[in-house]
């Protein structure tokens, strides 16, 4: 395995990460590239847990600013090794994690090697599991582990943002809304009461359904609500008893948890209604003085996140968190995913001016 | 393995051939016994295929009477052996198989013994496999094997009808109504379009539909509208981009397949339908002079039959066919499947009366 190169531009570091798979539970080829490389740069502590590395200066600064990004990507779809390519006359970098989110990955690790005299105190965060479920998440583990590597004033995620500032991130809420009837032969079906029949009441509601757009300290949320999974059935023969829709609400950071759910429970009043999974969402949190000065440095209007990312976990700890990185959001995941190199340089310039003001 | 006693009454013989259980694909032991009981009858002659088994008198009278009864249940569900019951001061036998439809295949098994010299030629078929797939029924094999041996000019299936005589059957169908949409992430859903959310539709019309009853031949067939499975969804954050509702039809015998078909593509316009399996119907057929006879001869006012049975299978062959049989046909497949003792005389005495009549 080569070594990283961590003298290499951000857009030549991005490829080379992005060419060294690491899907979720397949990241210790690429950890242990990162441990390697920035194990050697004398002004950082490095620990590591599991796949997860933490490299930190300690310069004594009044502030310390912590800025992460996750390291593994979903599956690999005939997408990989990267190439260069070029659309309406602008290069891009192709390939799975070229947006979630290598790019933004190898920015950071280009300035943990370059800034050794930082305005703050910097924590650099490079964890895995971040693509699947909550519980594998490095974060969750390190959280539980090495409590004392989260302090902080403020938190950058790397996630893709255009290059933008994206503040805070909605809510996500899973609940099962459930019909009931009377299981019957079907060529006898007026003995029976048919439980999918009844679930039409539930999706003309969904149909119905216009999403709010919440401001939340000064951005507007756009939120939803969708069926995201239906089931209902037994045979081909049976009037079947139960129907269950799985419903899926994107909230904004506004409302906790419990709001969330009243909220569901009201939409769907009348139905049986079981939640079961949710995630708060976070507020932008771009009153907070060093989130003015970042906003201001970086030169962008922020917008809001509709996607939730690990800013709710910093947000929950206390620490205003934003999302900013190279690459569309809407092309993670995709098999078509694509950074134009032009942003990864724009986030790179934007992190070293503010890092590096006096 | 006991021998089967054919000169017992038909409840002990109902009793007998319960408590051998035969569950679909399992009907040997029941289909050996039966074999070696009504292989020792000189007055019928015996053929064989897998587990059918089919006992003809060769008297040369001028008409033919077949009259079929399946020994295959479905699984058993705690619900054997049989047990002796009252209820409202009413004996009956309680167990799997006693009203679909062994309490019918004993009384046959009797009056095939019984029967030395019957009116009419008597062409008795006890088969498997009813309860599975049509491909795997021993009357869709035995028609390949050996045609001949249905030959006949009336026909009577034993299946369950509360000792009445019950008229031809509806048809069924069954057809796949798609929703379609596009694919997003939940999060950003705006970009998407919910195919689950536009099933509401199709649920609705459901909801609405109000089934047909349509007089063929004298009898009233009420049909049957219904979904018996609806599928959609991929994860937990992904607009889903089709919806699978699968409905099924009963639709009245003098309805062809093809006006069945036309009438669910006109009740769904404007979504895709995809017929996956459809069985005609059958006219009563009462109109033909045995059946005329018979229901004369048997004393009860003929009704229409709502599932689907054999008998569409004779009247697809331009053999009238009806159905009689004790024991209610709304607790076949049922935990408390259990037959009226009065009823298995009933018919015993019905068909015994007809059949030796001058």
């Amino acid at each position: 395995m080569p070594q990283l190169d961590l003298s290499a531009s951000s857009i030549d570091l991005t490829r080379a990460i992005c060419d060294v798979p690491s899907v979720s539970g397949d990241e210790r080829a690429l950890a242990d590239l990162i441990d390697e490389a920035v194990g050697a740069l004398a002004h950082l502590e490095v620990s590591r847990d599991g796949d997860t590395i933490v490299a930190r200066t300690m310069l004594g600064r009044a502030q310390r600013v912590v800025i992460a990004g996750h390291i593994d990507t979903v599956p690999i779809n005939g997408n990989l090794p990267t190439r260069d390519i070029e659309i309406d006359g602008q290069p891009y970098l192709w390939g799975r994690g070229t947006v979630d989110m290598k790019a933004g990955v190898a920015v950071q690790l280009k300035l943990a090697a370059e800034l050794t005299d930082p305005r703050v105190d910097l924590t650099w965060m490079w964890y895995d599991h971040e693509e699947v479920d909550a519980d594998l998440n490095g974060l969750t583990r390190l959280a539980r582990m090495r409590p004392d590597l989260f302090a902080g004033d403020f938190a950058i995620l790397g996630e893709p943002t255009g290059a933008q500032v994206e503040g805070g991130c909605n809510g996500n809420m899973r609940a099962i809304v459930r019909t009931r009837g009377v299981r019957a032969h079907s060529a006898r079906a007026w003995i029976g009461e048919n439980a999918i029949h009844r679930a039409g009441a539930v999706l003309e509601r969904l149909s119905e359904y216009r999403p709010r757009e919440v401001a939340v300290d000064g951005l507007e949320y756009r939120e939803g609500l969708n069926a995201v999974r239906i089931h209902g059935g037994i045979a081909g023969n049976v009037i079947p008893d139960l129907c269950e829709v799985e419903v899926n609400y994107r909230f904004a950071p506004s409302l906790s948890p419990i709001d969330a759910e009243q909220h569901v429970r009201d939409v769907f009043s009348g139905f049986d209604v079981d939640v079961v999974d949710v995630a708060p969402g976070a507020r932008p949190g771009l009153d907070a003085p060093l989130a003015r000065e970042f906003v201001a440095a970086v030169g962008s209007a922020p917008k809001p996140k509709y996607g939730w990312t690990d800013v709710a976990r910093f947000s929950a700890m206390g620490i205003p968190a934003v999302n900013y990185g190279p690459g569309d959001p809407q092309l993670a995941h995709h098999d078509e995913e694509r950074v134009p190199l032009s942003q990864i340089e724009d986030v790179e310039r934007g992190l070293r001016s503010w890092l590096t003001a006096s």
